[in-house]
């Protein structure tokens, strides 16, 4: 029986690592997660995950062939396969792929979470026959992942597509990264939390969110009074909306995508968000692109292990652009990135 | 004795058409102008430009061969090779490659000047050895060219790199596109003159330039107030300096480049525009990108036809890219594009 092929996707998060293999064509299997510990060095982190990969992987390689692994992580540097003093992680500056290798001779791709839903929506979700599209990526932050061409764009130095720290207004909002106004700041499940505190100081109308505090409050229950009708919360939707429209509008004029794709938890809340995003897009686009540019939802979030799925296309892009034919085992050899 | 193969390159303005050919070392030979009489047809554009064209071309068959025709042109679609609707061109919708096929059964490309002058900077001007740049053309408005791994940018319809009309200010400046706040309201030579008309509204000193008429003005005079001392003339460089640094470092952060390239009569002015330019970008850019992008002053300008040669060059980067070998004479019937 011949095996299948599989790449190991693993998604670095601030408190848990998901991994699993995946499959070509999308089967995610063996998933699992350790906690991430990243106080701890990172050469103890991946002692840890190979350790609890390998025990998985043993009982199931008559099936599998494991052909790549693909890293999403925060700080990536995707040409030199290192990590750079990410922010939650105390690993300072380290070579991933060198680490890797020890454990296995094998292709290894890193990047950060957003290219990788924006690949993963290019082989399994919304994005599947789009050339030039936008992967927004809306959690603690927003992230951004930039298609053209059908590749993503790294840049001179591999950092491009950092949307969330466009300024968008000046003097605004103070951001993580040390200045003001960062399109993050308004446009995240942070920035809607901060919204709804300045639109709390602006309005009287009573809002049920004035019973919590900043610390009790995140952006689900936001969206659920909102849909109970709370003024201040539909209000902190629009707002949230008109900002994302109009910094899209000006992304719009830089790249001419066909198709901008919203991804993560805020990404879930609906027409509340889609709305007012596709309104002040719209109607602050220059002429040229009026009409053209489709607002999506991802549908790389329909499967639970989407962030796993979207490590694991970036390297299914490369084996395949490397080997198009598909005789894998014999290029694998010469896929060192 | 062998034939030097040649590009024409076209450039057409509202006012004059420039042409020449430009062989691939970026020499450019039998250069002349017509006006362009933008208020009769395309058609009758073309029978006037290859009349004068083979008229001066029969004299020198023996030395060249025509390989390729490449035009600069507003409103020019990349990918269908039409040019939609210019502004100061009463052409409507024509297909361009089609009308000059008719003429010369050879290769043909369009596109912007701004993407004309990126291309022309990469192959003979101060971007020979760069990868990821931006091109920044400053005229009556703003254009922009985006180099992405060495390939513009053209995005889903052709229309990316559209900087210029990126809102850098909410309810700002009144825009030629019907919109307000867009960047070239600010940056480009009507814009500085618009910032000298607001400054003497705001500042009560003395002012060179109080004695002129907003229709009397240029971007070239404000120049030699400022060089003379003039503190508006001088304000009105720091001003549009300062928006054009803070919007480029978005741009920045949308594509990571390693350069900036200042193209056009603004970007003459030396110290006055770079030194500001150059101080916001800095001050402004996220830390990732702090200290890494270099701004630079074109040196395609430097050339007298420097939009021949850029619309030539965007020609042997498509020649080259097809047969790089150079045996062009063979592989030219395949570019049809």
């Amino acid at each position: 029986m011949s095996l299948t092929q599989v790449v190991l996707g693993i998604d670095i998060g601030g408190t848990n690592t998901f991994f699993g293999i995946v499959d070509e064509e999308g089967n995610c299997y063996l998933h699992d997660e350790i906690p991430t510990q990243g106080n701890l060095p990172a050469e103890s982190f991946f002692e840890r995950l190979f350790d609890s990969f390998r025990r998985k992987f043993e009982t199931r390689n008559d099936k599998f062939e494991l052909v790549g692994i693909s890293l999403g992580v925060p700080s990536a540097n995707h040409f030199k396969g290192t990590v750079e003093n990410p922010n939650n992680l105390n690993w300072g500056y380290i070579n991933v792929v060198e680490l890797i290798n020890k454990y296995y001779d094998l292709p290894v791709v890193v990047t950060n979470d957003a290219n990788a839903a924006a690949f993963g929506e290019m082989k399994y979700g919304a994005a599947k026959n789009f050339k030039n599209f936008i992967e927004i990526t809306l959690g603690t932050g927003l992230g951004s992942g930039l298609v053209v061409d059908g590749n993503i764009v790294y840049g001179q130095d591999g950092f491009a597509g950092e949307i969330g720290h466009t300024i968008v207004e000046e003097n605004g909002r103070y951001c993580g990264c040390g200045r003001r106004g960062c399109l993050e700041t308004y446009v995240s499940a942070t920035g809607i939390k901060r919204t709804v505190f300045e639109l709390l100081s602006i309005y009287h109308e009573d809002s049920c969110l004035r019973e919590y505090s900043y610390n009790s409050i995140n952006s689900k229950l936001i969206y659920e009074f909102a849909l109970k009708g709370d003024k201040v919360a539909n209000l902190a939707f629009e707002y949230t909306g008109k900002k994302l429209g109009r910094a899209l509008s000006n992304v719009v004029a830089h790249l001419n995508p066909e198709a901008i794709i919203l991804f993560g938890g805020l990404a879930l809340s609906g027409d509340l968000i889609l709305s007012p995003v596709q309104r002040h897009l719209e109607s602050s686009m220059l002429h040229l692109y009026k009409g053209k540019v489709k607002l999506l939802v991802s549908r790389l979030m329909n499967y639970d292990n989407a962030a796993i799925m979207g490590a694991a296309a970036i390297m299914w892009h490369k084996l395949k652009a490397v080997v198009p034919s598909g005789l894998l085992t014999e290029g694998k050899d010469k896929l060192k990135f």
